[in-house]
């Protein structure tokens, strides 16, 4: 059971780990930093407590705590119960949602080991906004997705606002950057993937057409320019979502929910 | 053509349209003031130029109007043309699009014009986020949806920032608001339109399966409530996407895409 500790003097040491999360300079949630891993809400919570993520503390109002409570039956760590005052002036910004927990990063899971009963995954280039990133996880937790691969210039997952986005999903959701880019990708053909690049290029396979691989890479590019050439050139099929004439490509994280649904459609029906 | 005019100073009276943009009781945009319609960045004035909706005036920087002067050849408003701090302060944010177009709100469209040719649309009920009805408006943009229609509790789809995450979509993709909810269901269904109510529960048919009508409404409630009772009574079948079970349901947005691409994917292979 999680000993509930009380926190009135918000310079206590013993909550320094979720201390200025709003300050760039300081964030404990910077990989430069001390690269914590923080949960915001209950439902949050839950799923890092689920997780490979071993939270070292939990800073939260009372009310939390009882909603948690069976959560953290059977988990040793402090849960340092504070006013929304004190919690405010500790994090440097009022948190509505009124607890956090904070988890020291994990080694990363090894690519192998990742991809041996994985079906569908998704390869991110250039991926550097946290929202996009977040929303990725969220919708590849939702449609059966069952990795993430990380190739170049992508953003950390594990800042605070792509955990919040993805509700928590990053933390399930297995992810691991690749070696080498786009070079890591023969560890995917190796193993038998089908690597399917997105474009909005209209001249490319529909989607639902060129994912015929029993075990499919999905590789997705930044929203604008999309994936690089030689990412490009390292897949075996181009393949677009049908668009309208005259209209922007969609947002990243809802091309790659199409994809993921077109995968699962014809499995769940 | 546009004239254009230099505004030096930010108190000029001519530019008091585009006054204040972030300040929530001053906001032009908001329909309890003048409800007028703001256009952002090159892209989004360029739509709103070929739409319905006719800009009474802009504002931007010297190298934008060098974008735009194509757009702008036979359309008579005027071009306030300032420097970037002089336009911050009229606006009173930095501005990094470097252009506004204004344009006083037309009559809506009419129910039964929009519903004329549409194949497909959306129906929402209590879609009240800003940034999810842009998304909404993007994704049937580029998905081919015909037409949105709002039922009870619905954000407005003119205010800035619905605008700009659309970008500049909610001024071409036609859309009304129902005059009862939801009795005015029966306009569609009148028009032989299957209305087809998206849940996440488990129990109902999925997407690819109760979509059988030529014409067909999606009704899509918020995320998180869903569709209420009422509304999902007054539907004809309930649909699911399949998703992985303990998961959350997906953005309304990427869900409403995920059906306008179904409605999509065998016409367009």
């Amino acid at each position: 059971m999680a000993a509930v500790i009380d926190i009135e003097d918000p310079a206590d040491g013993r909550v320094d780990d979720f201390r200025d999360l709003s300050d760039a300079d300081r964030r404990p949630d910077l990989p430069g930093r001390k690269g914590s891993v923080i949960a915001e809400g209950v439902v949050v919570v839950q799923r890092m407590l689920e997780s490979r993520f071993r939270p070292s503390a939990l800073l939260g109002v009372d009310k939390r705590y009882g909603q948690l409570a069976a959560d953290l039956a059977g988990v040793d760590v402090p849960y340092y119960r504070a006013s929304a005052e004190v919690m405010a002036e500790v994090v440097g910004f009022h948190l509505n949602r009124g607890v956090l927990a904070v988890a020291p990063r994990p080694a990363e899971l090894a690519v192998a080991e990742l991809l041996r009963e994985a079906r569908t995954v998704a390869v991110l280039e250039g991926v550097n906004d946290h929202e996009n990133l977040g929303s990725i996880f969220r919708n590849a937790a939702g449609l059966g997705a069952d990795a993430i691969l990380f190739g170049e210039r992508c953003a950390d997952p594990l800042y605070r606002r792509a955990v919040r986005v993805s509700m928590g999903h990053v933390l399930r959701v297995p992810f691991a950057h690749l070696p080498a880019w786009p070079d890591g990708l023969d560890l995917l053909r190796d193993r038998g993937f089908q690597l399917v690049a997105l474009t909005p290029d209209p001249s490319a396979a529909h989607l639902a057409a060129a994912m015929t691989g029993e075990r499919v890479a999905l590789l997705l590019g930044a929203e604008g320019p999309g994936l690089t050439e030689r990412a490009m050139a390292a897949a075996d099929v181009r393949a677009r979502i049908p668009m309208t004439p005259g209209t922007d490509s969609l947002n990243v994280a809802t091309a790659a929910a199409m994809a993921f649904y077109e995968r699962v459609r014809c499995d769940r029906g």
